[in-house]
């Protein structure tokens, strides 16, 4: 038996429910494939503001740190949305985010034949898109300085933020996509605004240079408003992207609508060394909290990508992720991805019945 | 008769072509309306890097702001990509940008009946989407300070550009938003990325003040992440936008593309005195540049947004927005939205077809 220490971080609205499901789903794959899950539960979000006063209490940050991976659900909610941005629910998630150095954030866009009818595209525009969005999530504007609002000399307000690259920092982020491309169709787009931005102009020089190191990948290179259009005209001409936090924010957002069901949609953070998180892309849908309405299926194939790139156990991801075509194979839906003729299911039913399979 | 002195821009690649259409629409419209246009033409972009050196001679500037307006075709391609930015085809737009001070940029995205069908979207999503998109054309961090690419203490390079807002230009392009508003569906959402940023909390502070003076207007704010994701979802919730100047280019390339046909769409660029510029949003299109294919028809609705909102001309405005429909509607097409069982017409042809109307 192989142990994996897990801190679950439920969160806020709907986190907790959805989290319930996939540590039930996780304890069956886990007397399936011999694995011996430790789950260890710490706050983050408003659930630690409330509790706590601070949305990343430095406990959660210790008992992420000391553990394997972090399977983290959703945070945020209306009642914190007037509080000032850094003591905001959102102000631990990059927290975690910097105090773990998760500097890659894998964010797969794919349409699903079962649920292909509920993106806003035209069936064959979108079928079989298939996207990775490799995203930097430690750099670029979110973190860099200077930043705040400042006083000019004239006594009016002036409000800063800077992007800013090092040749290092986009380097890393440049070796993780190439290799993710790699094992995909090899074919990898770098997305910039070289054409206005200096810092973007040392990111595609970089990215070329590095591109040398990898024959087998095809690099290509977008402006960011480019991609934007691109991915609504014509997404299947996409397999890897790579860009940096700000563009990779929007552009994943952008690439995960494609497919009508951001239900589905779970994401990775990773660093160089240590415990990354797995998450979904959707948010904390405070108008069905606590109703048993919500869609457990992207927390669910999170732990799957918390099993295949955090614990190294791609059978055991796979295995969810098979279950999971299969309960939407069988006509199982919950309410964001139901249409006729299918079965309804609340939170619970949905893993259950995926448990069942 | 009144007078106008208009400054063509005709630029590069199909950029010549679709401003002699333009032209000579603009003549006969003149001619209909008593006005008695004086063009004058100048240099940018590629051409002008060809004959001078410089993307924005100075006798270029000086010509602009010594006339009524200003109609821009299409600058750029690939034979100057190589080339630093600061001296490339896209340095003279923005210095044109600045140099007349064109802080407002509206670019409506508009779904015409005629076209529905090149959405890659479904009809249902798409049909009677208008949405007006304002952006901030001279700030943000396009234009702050410090930009440039350094080199840190270890020796590597540091890209680093600024995005920086100011409360006079915040409210600045917020008014011109609420105005605009305020003559179309009374609802105005701004975007920004104010859980992250705080040069947008000061953005949504100010735009949350300014709603105050325009109580007819409906003001909502989005994530710029969340705004890309409902775009795609369900356009037809817009009514403007307002936005910074990097949000702005990014999403309305994005609702541009809705279109499915953005050979369609114009763009206005105005400032607080002086001439605005008028530009279609598409691009120079060198791979199709004199060989009467390319649509003139974005070309001519900018010529009718310079007779609306740069000569307070707009009942000449409606005159091609008018004929522009009907030449959609008696069938005509150019290559880029041609479809089943229309009359696919060049270039030259579609203006003739226009005049003809
Ligand atoms: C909540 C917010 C800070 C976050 C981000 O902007 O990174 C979110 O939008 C995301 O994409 O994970
Ligand atoms: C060509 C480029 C500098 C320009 C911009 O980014 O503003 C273009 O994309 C636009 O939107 O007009």
């Amino acid at each position: 038996t192989q142990n994996y220490r897990i801190t679950l971080l439920p969160g806020d609205g709907i986190g907790p429910e959805i989290m319930a499901v996939a540590v039930d789903v996780l304890k069956v794959v886990g007397k399936q494939f011999n694995l011996e899950f430790e789950f260890q539960e710490a706050l983050i979000g408003g659930a630690a503001i409330d509790a706590t006063g601070e949305p990343l209490p430095s406990a959660t940050l210790d008992t992420c740190r000391n553990s394997d991976a972090v399977l983290l659900a959703a945070i945020g909610g209306y009642k914190w949305d007037s509080l000032p941005s850094n003591s905001r629910p959102e102000a631990g998630l990059l927290g975690l985010r910097a105090g773990l150095g998760l500097f890659a954030n894998l964010r797969p866009a794919q349409i699903l034949p079962q649920l292909i009818d509920a993106s806003t595209l035209k069936r064959e525009v979108v079928e079989g898109v298939d996207i990775m969005v490799v995203r930097e999530l430690t750099g670029g504007i979110y973190f860099g300085k200077p930043k705040g609002i400042f006083a000019t000399e004239t006594g009016e307000k002036r409000g800063v933020n800077t992007m800013v690259y090092t040749e290092s920092e986009i380097e890393r982020i440049g070796r993780v996509a190439f290799e993710t491309a790699r094992k995909r169709q090899g074919k990898l787009c770098s997305v910039d605004k070289a054409n206005v931005l200096e810092v973007s102009q040392l990111w595609r020089d970089r990215m070329t240079k590095l591109a040398a190191e990898y024959p087998d990948v095809e690099l290509s290179h977008l402006y960011v408003d480019n991609a934007a259009m691109q991915l609504v005209r014509a997404p299947k001409q996409f397999d890897t992207i790579v860009t940096g936090n700000l563009f990779g924010d929007i552009l994943s957002d952008a690439a995960a609508m494609l497919t009508g069901s951001i239900g589905m949609l779970p994401s990775a953070s990773l660093g160089a060394a240590g415990p990354g998180v797995f998450e979904p892309v959707h948010g904390s849908a405070p108008d069905i909290a606590g109703q048993d309405k919500a869609n457990p299926l992207a927390q669910i194939l999170s732990a799957a990508m918390m099993l295949r790139y955090g614990l190294d156990q791609p059978k055991a991801a796979e295995f969810i992720e098979k279950a999971v075509l299969q309960v939407l194979e069988q006509g199982d839906r919950t309410g964001d991805i139901m249409s006729e003729g299918m079965n309804l299911l609340g939170c619970r039913a949905m893993g259950d019945a995926l448990i069942k399979t």
